[in-house]
Parts: C-alpha cells; structure tokens; sequence
C-alpha cells in the first residue's frame, strides 16, 4: 500500500491568500464600477531592465543556430554569472565570496525550501516571527515539528518580531542548532545592523550552529552603515549560508533566477561529530535534484552587473523605495507606528485592532487591498503590511483613499 | 550542534561521468590532434525549433513593458500551457488527462527527483536496473535505502532488465508499493508494449501501489501500436504519475521546461488507511517549494504544439532517430546484439567484454566517446550506451571508426 508522507496531515492549509481574494472578489461583486489598488502581494509590477532585456533577446538567438546552441549547463551554473555575482555583490563590498561558493537557482523559495534536506531531522530549528511561511512549512513537510496549536507548531523555537525589540529578534535562551534570519525583512521591512547581526553570528560559532540568512531584498538597502549581506560580518563565512534573488532587485519574480551561497569554510557534523562541509553536501543535493537555470536566463540575469544595468536595478529599486516612502508618511502622518518602508519595500502598520478588521476597513472604504499581519504569524496580529511594489501614480491615490477611510 | 543528514553518507560519490571526462582529457593530451566524437551524454545537439524562438522573443518583448510585463505567474503553470499539453500529448491520443492535471516545472530530473518527498519513508520501492541514477539517490538521500553494498544499496527492490526479458522487467516476487518505470527506456532504449505496461498496471491496481512513470523520451517513439503515455492503457489513471519534458521534444535541456501529470482520481493512504488524494499533496509540496517556470519559457514551449511547433519538433527527433538507426545497423553489422535505437535515441550495445574495456577500446583506436553501461547498475555491465544526439556526419565518421576499430 502507497503511503503518505503523514507530516503534510500537520501543515496549516494557508488560507491567506485565498481568503483575501475571496473578500477582494466579494467587494467587486458588489462595487462593480470601482478601480481596486492592490498594495498586498510582494511582487514587482515594472518592466525588466533594458540591459537584461537585451541580453536576453541575445541569449534566444544564440539558442537559435546549431553552432552556438546550448544544451544542458552545469547544475551550478554558467560561470560567467557566479562570477558576476561573486564580484558585484560580494567582492566589491568587502566579502569574501568566490565564484565556485555560488549556486545558482531558479528562486530563493526552492533553496529556501530545499536547504532544510541536507540537516538531519532532529535539530533544534529557530524561525522567527511574523516570518515568510516557506521556512516553517518546509520543515513541518520533513518532520521537524509536531502538531499546530495555539496558532504555533510545537517544536521550533519561534523568533518573536516585536515593537519592542525593533522586529529584530533576541538571541533565544534555548539552544538551537538551524536559525533563519531575513534582512531587510518580509513581511515587516526591518533591517538589522551590523552590531545585531554580530551577535548572531558569535552565538552561531559558540553554539556550532548554522544561520540560513535571506537576504533576497538587499537591493533596497541605501543605508551604507546597513550590511547587505551577512558576509560583511567577521566570522560568518564559517556559520552562514545565505539566499539572494533577482526577483525583486532586477523585477525577476516571472523571469526566475536566484542564488545561494555557500562558503567552503561553512560545516555540519555527523552523528561522531565529524565536520562535513556543507558545500559538497548541498552540491551532491543540487546536482542530484535540479539541472541548472534556462541559459537566456542566466544571460539575462548576467546584464544586472553591466554599467548599463547597475544603473537600471538601481533605478527601478529606487522607484519602489519611493512609494515605500510615500507610504509610510502617508501612515505615519496618520497617527500610525510604522516599521520598514526605508531599505525595504514593506511597510508594517500597527493598526492598534484587528489584522483582518483593518484589512475590510480599507478594503471596504477605500478599495485598497493589504495583508494582514496576522497571516505571517502570531506577532503579526494587529498588523498589516502594506507593499510598495506597485505604480507610483496607484500609490498616490491608494494613500488618499486610506487617508479618507480612516479619518471617517 | 547543526547535523547533516545521515542518509548523505551512504551515497556513493557518481564517478560515471568524471571517470569519462579524465580518461577522455587523457587521450586528448596524448593525442592533441585527433578529434574526439561524443556519443556519451544524452544531451542535444541542435537548436530550439523556430517556432519556439519567434514565441520566446516575443514573450521576452511583453516582459520588457510595464503594460504586459508578468510577476509571478501561477506555480503549476500558466493555463495556456497546462491546456495546450493535456489536449495535444494526451486527450488527441485518447487519453483522458485534463489541464488542471497538470504541473509545470523546469525539469523532469527535479520532478522524478522530488516526487518521493510525498510518501512516506518506510514504504517498499522497486527501481529497475540499469537506471537513471536520480530514482535511486533521492531515495537514498531521504532514508528509504540502507547502505551500499555489493553494488547495490539495501532496501529496494531492484527491476532487473536483461537480454532475457527484452530489458522490460517483470513483476517483481516481492510486494512493493513505488515503482519507477522509464519508457522509451534510458539507458536501454526499450519500449513496453501496451500489454506489459497493462501487467503493470493491474499489479499497481491489485496492490494499491504507485507507478511512478518517465516517459521524457515518449517524442521518439514512431511504431503507432506503442503507447506514449501510460494513461493510453485502461485503469492506469487511479495509479500512475507521468513525467515528461520538452528537453529531448524540443531541444530544452538548457531552456529547462518539463511536466508532471497528477491525474485527480491518483491517491495515497495515510496510517489509517484513509485515502488522500496525491493531486493535493503534489500542489502543496509544489506551492510551498517552487515558483513557477520563467514565463518566456512556458511561451517557447507553447509553441511546439502550433503547427509548425509540430512540424519542426518531428523534424528534430526525426533527425536524430536517423542517426540511431544509422548507429543501430552499423553495430548489429558488426556483429554486436543491440537494444533500442528505433523508437528511442539510445542503443544499448552488449559489448561481450568490461563495460570499461569497451570503452577504451573505441575512445583509443576510434576516438569516439560512449558511456559504459556499468555505471548505470549492476545489470549494465558488459553494456555501453550510444546516444544519438549528434550531428548526422560526425556520427557517419564515428561508426566508420568503430567499425574499423573492432575489426583490429
């Protein structure tokens, strides 16, 4: 008899996204005549770079003529990329990351969701809170947790996100072996300075523990003193792993490219205790399971290192980070306490009632749609985060609308 | 303490292709003037169909303007995909598959490689032999085998396809609840007919067990009276999972777009015998890890089932049907007993002497690079396997060779 993975019985089934379009497509049953503005979902809305563009169109003709086609690429990646990866945004900020130390992918959510396989299954994890849900989910699929109560699952030690601490999380006083951190953070846009991040990384090394860092908005940090990649930190490249993405930098959310790095010096250890190095198990993984990125991809993702597309992600991440600006005026003016919205493209509102009361208030009196806090995690009750990945012109009429709802 | 998983150390480090890459690099250092001809890997060779080219471009221009740029497009594909494959690969043969039975994904590898995440880990696996290595890693990796001895690992139950049996494996003594099946076959090249793959398909029913079923080379297959989908045989839709790609259709081993059907009435038992249905399963593992294909990807692919999509993906795999049947006939004059080589691009050669040997043999005297069938399982000794993605006129040179080179 064929049987189930009995850890799926456990997830959650994640009723967010759903539930806010079945409320969205209720609304506009209702108001057929009003133009909705969406300012919920994290994902980009402006056009790809012209460089990658370009690029890209170049790579399809390549694919084109028998002499230059290109079949199947190395599982890691071409090394034209990783080099330009390694350089642009490792090198050239003072960390030292080489080429052969990037795995290329088709999105941070896989490697996210896939890095968990190569740890045994009972470490002691820690996932913050409010968090992205691909951390916990991923582990609650391969047995890491027990069952959901109390709006938790048992096992992990949750990360806990407050006002209090400025949503970067405290060292926990259990010990824990796995720690994911995501900075500049989804869902509530704080970013970590080099100080906290310090800390973490001394516990990690004390405690031969491991960091999985998410770093896949770096794009938006304008803050030099902000470090954009854990790298930065002295002692990481032997306890951090981190996760990078063209999705948001360069508008790859439909293109699809990402990466993961992973230092030589990084290890995990064997029942004995042996050190094993990470590197090679996660190279055994990924040429096991995965065969490299679409080659016009990768070219295309390549042309974000250019002149020309330095210049162009800038500019589109600048464009975003302007209606993140505009926003979190926008809220602040209106009385609300804010975090995010400077080095992010999210802004997290603490609307002083209800995640999903607030959410049918603007809905419902300005056409806007948001998420609710609440649907990343039990310390998101009580909030929204609001996107900034949208049209500027849509933004302007999105914050006036919610000015006028909620003055009401 | 961070852990690995165990279950990595029991792998067995995959030196079939290094060992080839150093002994090729060997020859070609001792003799720097000889040209070397590749008829090992099973990658192809010529390029993209003009069809695909013309609707790649134009999906990379949508992607260029704000206007028609796309985000994240929907994890399992886009509909016009979803519905372009099930009606022209399945419901045009008859086989009844509808479009939201279908998953996209960027690779058949990273399918048949994940698909075993959904099952539990104690049930009973069966894996022919000679395979494709990734049923068995993945395996391995997620703790179903123990360890590696005697050339096999323990655990599985492994399929043997010999000469006796036409290299199509009978129903294995032992009760079993996962079985992968690969026709047209890598590395043999044999097909099942309708009633072997109908024995299967009984078993699966009578057992309630799973077919896992790779059909990535189902494009070659020209004898009318062969099924191309296991669908085509009666009962197969309540136990059987169907992988296919465009990698060897089309020419996508480095566009990356492949396919996994999940017909709605296929299910799974939880502990308690409870049926789940594994259309669910599957979408949950593949929303929570994955992001969909890279949309001017889901375009080109599209196009190979426009007419002259059609035309062109014929022509592709016509032409390298003619180089294995060209390889076929020159090995059999030669006096050697042959599999597959019609209906399939790979001839799997019974060399009558070491896999290694043989080897050797034809990379020294012919220059001509096979892969030995050893390193594909236990039953693959003595065995090379010729592919025929190539050129047709290196191919005509290399049997030329081989043919002189054997007479010595």
């Amino acid at each position: 008899m064929i049987r189930m993975n009995e850890n799926y019985l456990k997830l959650q089934s994640s009723y967010l996204f759903s539930d806010i379009a079945k409320r969205v497509a209720r609304f506009q049953e209702a108001n057929p005549g009003r133009e909705i503005l969406r300012l919920g979902i994290g994902d980009v809305t402006r056009a790809l770079p012209k460089a990658c563009v370009e690029a890209f169109h170049k790579a399809v003709d390549e694919m084109a003529q028998d002499t230059t086609f290109r079949g199947y690429g190395p599982e890691q990646g071409y090394p034209f990329l990783r080099e330009a990866i390694a350089a642009h945004d490792f090198q050239e900020r003072g960390a030292h990351i080489s080429a052969d130390e990037v795995f290329v992918s088709d999105g941070a959510k896989c490697d996210t969701g896939n890095f968990q396989e190569v740890f045994s299954s009972d470490i002691a994890i820690a996932i913050p809170d409010p968090v992205y849900p691909v951390y916990v989910d991923s582990n609650v699929m391969s047995g890491r947790t027990g069952f959901f109560s109390n709006g938790r699952y048992e096992g992990p030690v949750y990360l806990e996100s407050t006002r209090e601490n400025h949503y970067v999380p405290h060292i926990p006083k259990e010990r824990v072996d796995l720690i994911y951190l995501c900075f500049p953070n989804n869902p509530t846009g704080a970013t970590a300075t080099r100080d906290q991040l310090s800390k973490w990384v001394a516990y990690a090394r004390e405690n031969r523990a491991l960091i999985l860092y998410d770093a896949a908005y770096a794009a938006f940090i304008r803050d030099e003193s902000l470090p954009r990649s854990i790298y930065e930190i002295e002692g990481a490249r032997d306890v951090a792993i981190e996760f990078r993405s063209f999705s948001k930098t360069a508008g790859f959310t439909g293109t699809r490219c990402a990466y993961t790095i992973i230092p030589r010096s990084c290890i995990a250890y064997d029942e004995s205790g042996n050190a094993r190095d990470l590197h090679s198990l996660w190279n055994r993984r990924h040429t096991t399971k995965f065969n490299g990125v679409s080659y016009p991809v990768q070219r295309a993702a390549e042309a974000v290192y250019s002149a020309e597309g330095k210049e162009q992600v800038k500019g589109l991440t600048d464009y975003y980070l302007r209606n993140a600006s505009l926003i979190l005026e926008k809220m602040r003016d209106l009385g609300y306490a804010c975090a995010g919205g400077e080095n992010s493209p999210y802004i997290w509102v603490n609307t002083r009632t209800d995640s999903w009361d607030f959410f049918d208030l603007l809905l419902e009196k300005a056409a806007v749609v948001c998420t609710p806090g609440s649907g990343f995690g039990a310390c998101g009750r009580g909030y929204i985060r609001l996107s900034a990945f949208n049209q500027f012109e849509q933004v302007e009429i999105a914050m006036e609308r919610i000015a006028e709802a909620v003055r009401k």
